[in-house]
């Protein structure tokens, strides 16, 4: 692989000028090459200005144009599968099938969004035709649909190098509604990063896009990225990151003279809630398929289970000696980079070190990344006195917490923070008795799951992956599925417009046959003359 | 009328506690009788806790019975018509027929959103069924539907008494999503407020709402508001105001330990670009109708044009002449406070001092409210000199900016902050030659307007009143039409949950008869066991 180390600004490379940094294999801990040099500030001022220019040309381009970009990257991206998956697992240790799936995610993605825009309902066309004998003012033809923002940041995630990073769930809705996108590498695995936008800059070219529709920006650092926050051409940012990172950014955006959307998934503990009646039906299932779940991708997905509130039942000890028995037995993992793993390592030493909490934790032993799973238990008294268990640590662990008392878990759910998901196991008795419960976890999650675990997210129609701060900074608003694209875009509405000015969206004819609103109606029918 | 000048938390009224203040009669600048008492920052924190557990109950409430509710606002402010009209009239001057015309508009946007809970589309429900055969995995059943945030907090408008106050879009919205308000009512109409507070209490009582679903309290100053944002429970905002309040209550809510969403439409200058072809063709008639829109509600509408872009040609001096006919020849206006009156007279006095700028107003004499309307003038390399002019001056005023080159109108067009509003007059020929102005204003504003004036704003399906910063905290939503209410309202996801432990609007069946996109269709049929 030649890499070239550098930023890339509407498909030309920029100098050498940064601090220069490297990819850190987390299997072994030592450093990779080549080397890799961080952007400027000036180097985020080109970006932008040319991402604004593009955006004035992309905004205009039909769907076709549009998704034929989408589509074109995915290709890309399938057709480099097995030199990006090699690259990917030498910079983040992931397994080799699961840097597969995330490939073929991504490039499904791209296509996912090509499909919605193709489609082009997703504009939300509404048309209220003029009234012009209606007493005691007649009404104008008034017609809306959504338009793109202008040029988004968005922020590569360390955690899903391929998926959520540059040719990501928020590159590709952004491009599909019609903005450009300078994306922010996340420094974690730039190899990764140049591969993918060396993908999108190839794709731009060959279907004839703009180049400042995508540029791509390297920092070791935070510069560039609070540099691309404030510069005043941007219009609003996209990240999957840390709660720390992600309210950064949030307040950078909020305190800007003209302040714009941040969108920011930050990951939750996404609590998991077993009833009565699953315990006894399939306790020790349970068991596998939760350490799995907490496990999965060395625990470092948003939606991995780290609480797990238990009643006290004949079952509960088989299922927590069977969850115990697994961590205790499990191989050590690589976790991201040694600063996830520092952190990891420092948050089961402060837990280990509370008279309230067990822990059963496997032996590890390897580099500077590598750790082992731990499972913490606790009673749900404990829990409720220490607010600061229920915070997500990133990797292998979770927490079990019995209760005796229905009301104490109760409470706890009602005292539960944002989260992303949450999951229930029961019978369909249970999902009965614990309606309370349900209600509650409605006001706090994006998306609740029964009998089954929160990781592997179907990215589909019907999804939806946020929910309420600190989950994510905005609970309106989805990172994955079809749904995500609106995060980009704002209605603009047209008042007496002769027909043929309008976009074709909101013509008379509908031209591109799509589902209109018009008079109160849904339908794919043309206007018929008032 | 029998004013109790007390807040009202969950239906009951609040002591006599916080500071004692009057609304004053713009009309004579003098206080009217009896006084009103600010709430105390413990009446926020009960009215809070009331909405939160008044939420809990409303939440689950289906849409007839929500729908109720907002028909039963409707009603009384319909029987209440006179006396609304007469008390609004003493506080804000305003002509009885545009109160009439106002209170007519308010119980409509009651009625709209009942219309469009009870038609139930609304939610967005979308259906992905089980995929139990795919590979390599399974898919699970995915159905999700927009669900209400919380309580909200509603500031009442100074310009609209009643529309955008007690029972305004905001609380209406609010109300018909599921969630319960606390209105913080605006002090320059407190009898109103109360008059409307009343009708909602007893609303509430006679359909059998939760009583904490509705709160209003009073402040003369600051306190309550900020309070009132700031309280943990609160979940979003929504206002229209000033720019400088909206901007100062989006800051607390950012600042927040978890931050809330800030709906705050501040009003904008709203340009008007009158083409070559159109003047041509009717400058007459633009210039009347310019004057009526700029002065008209005395010039305190969010709407009113307060720039207009005119090339210099033949028909121009005429057009001119007779705006400034108007303006000298105008009766004088009575503003909605004296703060207002003193914001528009010092903005008045300090843009006259301006070498580049002249002035023709109408002379005035009455109470500390009243003023005249004034016509500014300048040409457009002064204009663009001074980016101050662009800003909003509320009150009875417009600038008539001139120009030789089309360029320097692009020019002025694209310096252009976010509007809620532009309007273009022209020919259709017109219209294909400024096709670059369109492409720009589309930037701009929330809703282009063709040959016609942006005051008088439709409510309807299709309608946007938004737009970009600072015309509006987000411009991805909307303050007025029925889109409104996504504003306060989440997606929640239901993975893998039987039937019957389904909301009705994710049942198979499709009780409720909505539109639901159903893998990928859109459709009101049930789903079909896969």
């Amino acid at each position: 692989m030649d890499f070239r180390g550098v930023s890339l600004i509407a498909g030309r490379e920029t100098a050498r000028a940064g601090a220069e940094f490297r990819a850190i294999n987390p299997a072994t801990g030592s450093a990779i090459d080549p080397p890799f040099f961080s952007a400027t500030e000036a180097d985020v001022d080109r970006a932008v200005l040319a991402a604004q220019e593009a955006f004035l040309v992309w905004r205009k381009r039909n769907a076709h144009d549009r998704a034929r970009l989408l589509r074109a990257i995915a290709d890309g991206l399938d057709a480099a599968l097995p030199g990006l998956v090699a690259r990917a697992q030498q910079e983040t240790a992931l397994p080799e099938a699961r840097l597969q799936g995330e490939t073929k995610r991504t490039s499904g993605q791209c296509r996912l969004f090509a499909d919605v825009i193709e489609e082009g309902s997703w504009v939300g066309a509404r048309i209220d035709t003029a009234l012009p004998d209606r007493k005691p003012l007649p009404r104008p033809d008034i017609r809306s649909m959504l338009q793109p923002l202008g040029p988004i940041a968005v922020f590569g995630a360390s955690n899903f190098p391929l998926a959520y990073s540059v040719a990501g769930g928020d590159t590709a809705s952004a491009l599909a509604a019609g903005n450009s996108v300078v994306v922010k590498a996340h420094p974690a695995h730039p190899g990764t990063g140049e591969l993918v936008a060396r993908i999108i800059v190839e794709a731009v070219r060959s279907t004839g896009a703009p180049e400042g529709v995508f540029s791509f920006l390297y920092d070791q650092g935070f510069a560039v990225g609070q540099a691309l926050v404030q510069h005043p051409l941007i219009q609003a940012v996209g990240l999957t990151g840390s709660r720390n990172g992600g309210r950064a950014l949030m307040d950078l955006a909020a305190q800007r003279k003209e302040p714009i959307p941040c969108f920011a998934e930050m990951g939750s503990t996404n609590p998991v809630f077993l009833l009565p009646g699953a315990l006894r039906k399939n306790g020790n299932q349970i068991a596998a398929g939760l350490f799995g779940s907490f496990t999965l991708g060395a625990g470092q997905f948003c939606t991995k289970p780290g609480m797990v509130f238990v009643p006290e039942q004949q079952e509960t000890t088989p299922l927590v000696d069977e969850l115990r028995r697994l961590t205790g037995a499990s191989t050590p993992f690589n976790l991201l980079t040694p600063g996830i793993a520092a952190n990891y390592t420092r948050s089961l030493q402060s837990r280990s070190e509370n008279s309230g909490l067990s822990m059963q934790q496997a032996s590890s032993s390897g580099g500077t990344c590598t750790v082992s799973a731990a499972l913490f238990e606790t009673q749900i008294g404990a829990f409720l006195d220490h607010p600061e268990w229920s915070q997500e640590v990133f990797g292998p662990t979770s927490m079990v917490i019995r209760y005796q008392q229905r009301e104490a878990m109760i409470r706890a759910a009602e005292e539960l923070e944002g989260h992303l998901t949450a999951s229930v196991w029961g019978t369909d008795e249970d999902l009965a008795e614990y309606a309370d419960l349900i209600a509650i976890l409605e006001r706090k999650a994006g998306r609740l799951i029964f009998n089954g675990f929160p990781t592997g997210l179907e990215v589909s129609d019907a999804i939806i992956h946020g929910g309420p701060y600190p989950a994510c900074s905005d609970s309106r608003f989805t990172a994955v599925g079809s749904r995500a694209i609106v995060r980009f875009a704002r209605p603009v509405c047209y008042q007496g417009f002769p027909d043929t000015s309008l976009p074709d969206d909101l013509r008379n004819a509908n031209p591109l046959g799509i589902l209109r609103m018009i008079n109160g109606n849904t339908t794919r029918e043309p206007v018929t003359a008032g």
